[in-house]
């Protein structure tokens, strides 16, 4: 039988989601569905084939016919939907963030826990990107020796205009924040920004920055984010061993020769890089939850170790000084599932 | 509704296709399967949630339960229940090729225009790969002019005992004929085969040869078909145009610094390479059927060029010479659709 | 002491190996010069520390100042000169070709074994050339197994009026004959031309055109001859073997990002391509004359075989036919010396 | 006439530039020769056509045959040598480091301000390096806008035993300080040093580390440097402007297909990677001193700036804080010449 899947907020990305578990996957239908705009939750719900529109998230929870939940509605909702998904012992699915404050995420690991079963996943794509797996697994191969330095570069050619300086950490930097913790199997320890000179498009932001961390082991973390660079959207990493080093590619499918230079495509937004890692994503959530597992992707742990990172990032740009990073300590529970 | 799916020979392929319409595409479920090993067709049945087992593919055919069909079962089969397909005027997706002779697929192009819609698609899967579909894009934006030859490579790692001398056109350099005639949009009017001193891993097999090919307005097309290369599957295709060029890129995810030397990875095999290919075909076909059209992939016409261009190869590769193609006109129909 | 050459034809490319000669290279001196046309072998003459005028190429090289020669005038008189240069027992660095005629040649060839010492050396730069040489280290190695086909690609951006329809065999493709029979070590045995469908910007030309050659050993080698190709000036080349491939990179020294593609240079025109090849020839040359060897480089019996090839290939052009090459018994003399 | 060039230091790095002088570059011979252990310059010079060994560096510098002075010596010797050139009014080429402590270096220049002409060059070859010219033209022309970051890496696949903890900076990093100072056309004003958990191979030494610098406008420059990676001697570097990026690109002359990857050579080590730099710096070292110009390559300011960062960085390393740096008053003679 399908997953029947209630999405609370219907969003550009709730929407997308919802196009992604209709019409791209396997196994899912999406048969409930709420917004903080009902009007839109009732538009997105007649393009389905047969989904309920709820007044609140809470009504969708509660909802029989539903077997799992996609929270995309605005970050400081995130913690109320999740807690009430744990307690009706319902899988969900959560963008990022998990919840907006360490406290948050600390009362959803807490009920977690105490469910004694993952239920919680959160949206960290990149993941599920097959040129990241592939670089974990260079990494886990032993074949370039211990890891030492990972370089990590985000580029954006161009931020909206409700993008502030905070975001530079909370929203972009925090994907590498998590996806660095993954490629290491490590935590963060120590923060530092770094803070060139600022580019002319980028206004009040502090635009490029460098976000320098320290991981338990001591492997250096360098994340260049610029966040209106024009020329596309480059996701770049390195992770440099003992004895060499393993690195995203260019992605470009093909190489165009012509007037006086050959050249590939950078892609032009996050949709174009990582839509296969959204699709590889929801389709390996849908396939753990059907087969009875909660989830098995980015954890509560994790949305809260990106929380307590970003927090600390955050602090270390507005003081210029060096940050520590202290997290709680990790529930067994999180090693054992 | 899902599109219910009857499945006519579940060897490797068929499985394949199984698999990715049950657990990879939406809107698509396999509901009956048939094999000339029915005990086969018994096990591959026992793995899925509701799929009836027909003794034949004629009784697979009929079978009310079932919306659209896959042929999947031994090449000289194919035009029997294509044709009984149409006659049932059900869409058929039959891999390549669409039949082992040339009359053959000719009946099958009677038989459908007959039948006044498109219902058959072949399983020509490169014009669903994204690197080929940005290499027509360009081709046809005009960004590097008039193609005027197009270099193409095609090299496999190895072939299994039973693959044959022909079996270099019809089975490995037919995917070249077929992606080239649509990257032109024009047909092949004559083919040569160049024969190169022959590889020691190939046995009695000409390998590699080269396949020349000439278009319509006289582009000019040359295919190394490699089957015998140990290094890996790689398959190049570089278009020349007028002002510029485009070609395939590599396609390795990462790039990995080690022991003197960067490198990147070669695909193992075919499913590597195009196991997207595949996904996004079946799944473009499972729309197209759904959404009441028959088919909008590679046609019965395109079946019939590819096995005339194919059968002139063949005769090129026999005599030394230069073999002119003869094609039927082409009928509006395939057009119009 | 250095060594004293003189420099017949000071045209665009006598000058420009006059400056190599006097201010890039080590060991060597121009000290005498002359041209058909005498005002500008003064002028020349002038630009330099102390270099003779000569009325005639015999006179220059009788001058008991030249101690070697350059031969760089217009193609039928190179024979007169090399065969006074042999005469005079003066080692002598003819540019291609080494005469027009396929008789000449070998009278060249004739008086150097009568002579009994290599003092003849025709000007195949691209044996300098650094990635042709790792390309023939790669093969000679073993590394990819024997070799079984080349492809070889030679575009340039345009070409001047006076480039007529032969010099693309005579003038062009030559290029390409030389460095195959250097990198497979082996005499190439038929020919046969391929003419696309014809570029707009190359009026009367066939341009494009495929080369295509046999080796003794049956290695198909195919070589792309595009003339008008806007874009830039690009040299690639590839060798298929048994078990692997080597093939010449991409030469940019820098990549760029910027407005949607990352991109590399391709080079303008031959110079730029092939400047530290022709730096290295000489350099290699004047070495070697100054060691007491006559020469190392491309010998009378290279400058033959790519006179025969080539006229096979305009035979072949003309005819549309495979035509075979017949080349006079080697003289032992080029394999001893 | 041919520049006298008289060699102080006839060690590996002694004896490769005398080869230079003398069988590679246009317009130079070695006339004189002493080192520390005069048996070797005595036998240095046996190899040379007409070459006198002299006593001291002193003595050499005094003799009339010799023209200008290339000092190879070891580095606490070098002021003394460059100081008598200056007052022997002779160009001197001084290899790096320009003198061991600040204060030397500011002697040097007080001494060649006083003299009224540029006599002194230093040793940093990396501005000859063709990549590097490249990517300094892209920087300069505005097309990626002004420059934010620029990222270095230098690495090295092994040290030699006496290689201590300090010349991770003051001999291998100090490339990227002269380089980075040249391609910015800016002072640094500060240096931090990041470290990373330390390379097993590494022993000792803190390896790997990241250079942090920022510029005088507020660029800021990471570098990092690895002397122990065993795959190759690989230079990267990418300046990050307002709109785009431009970076060195790997330098493999072919690219081999075989085992299952495509790859690349990456330079054993510098002398490899940079041998033509060498030869270019000094071919223009020598082109400009036959013309009467003293030098135009890197000048004793440069060699001053590049001590006064090292000392701060090495602070740096062992403060673990951000130091500034200190520079005296930049005298207009260099700028003017």
């Amino acid at each position: 039988m399908a997953l029947n899947v209630g999405v609370i907020g219907v969003g550009m990305i709730g929407q997308d989601h919802i196009r992604r578990l209709t019409t791209v996957l396997a196994g899912s239908q999406v048969v409930a569905v709420t917004d903080v705009d009902l009007a839109r939750a009732g538009t997105v719900a007649e393009g389905l084939p047969a989904a309920r529109v709820h007044p609140t998230g809470q009504d969708l929870i509660r909802d029989e016919a539903v077997d799992a939940v996609v929270v995309t509605s605005w970050g400081p909702t995130h913690e109320e939907y999740v807690l009430a998904c744990i307690e009706a012992g319902k899988p969900v699915f959560c963008e990022k963030p998990l919840a907006t404050t360490q406290e948050a995420c600390l009362r959803i690991i807490d009920a977690e826990v105490a469910a004694g079963r993952r239920l919680v996943q959160v949206g960290y794509m990149r993941r599920y990107d097959a040129a990241y797996r592939a670089l974990k697994d260079v990494v886990t191969s032993g074949a370039i020796g211990a890891p030492l330095i990972v370089h990590s570069v985000h580029r954006n050619p161009s931020v909206p205009p409700h993008y502030t300086r905070d975001m530079a950490i909370v929203d972009t930097a925090v994907h590498d924040i998590d996806v660095v913790r993954w490629l290491l199997d490590e935590e963060i320890v120590a923060t530092t920004v770094l803070t060139p000179r600022r580019n002319r498009h980028g206004g009040e932001l502090q635009d490029p920055l460098v976000l320098v961390m320290e991981s338990e082991s001591g492997v250096l973390v360098d994340v260049e984010v610029s966040v209106n660079i024009r020329y596309g959207y480059d996701i770049r990493g390195e992770v440099v061993g003992e004895d060499g080093t393993a690195a995203l590619a260019d992605s470009s499918p093909i190489v165009v020769r012509r007037a006086g230079t050959y050249s590939g495509r950078v892609p032009e937004d996050w949709r174009e890089r990582f839509i296969r890692a959204y699709d590889v994503e929801f389709q390996e959530w849908v396939d753990a939850v059907r087969s009875g597992g909660g989830a098995t992707g980015p954890s509560a742990w994790d949305g809260y170790a990106a929380a307590v990172v970003s927090d600390a990032a955050l602090e270390a740009m507005r003081s210029g000084a060096r940050t520590t990073v202290s997290l709680r300590e990790k529930p067994d529970f999180y090693d054992k599932v």
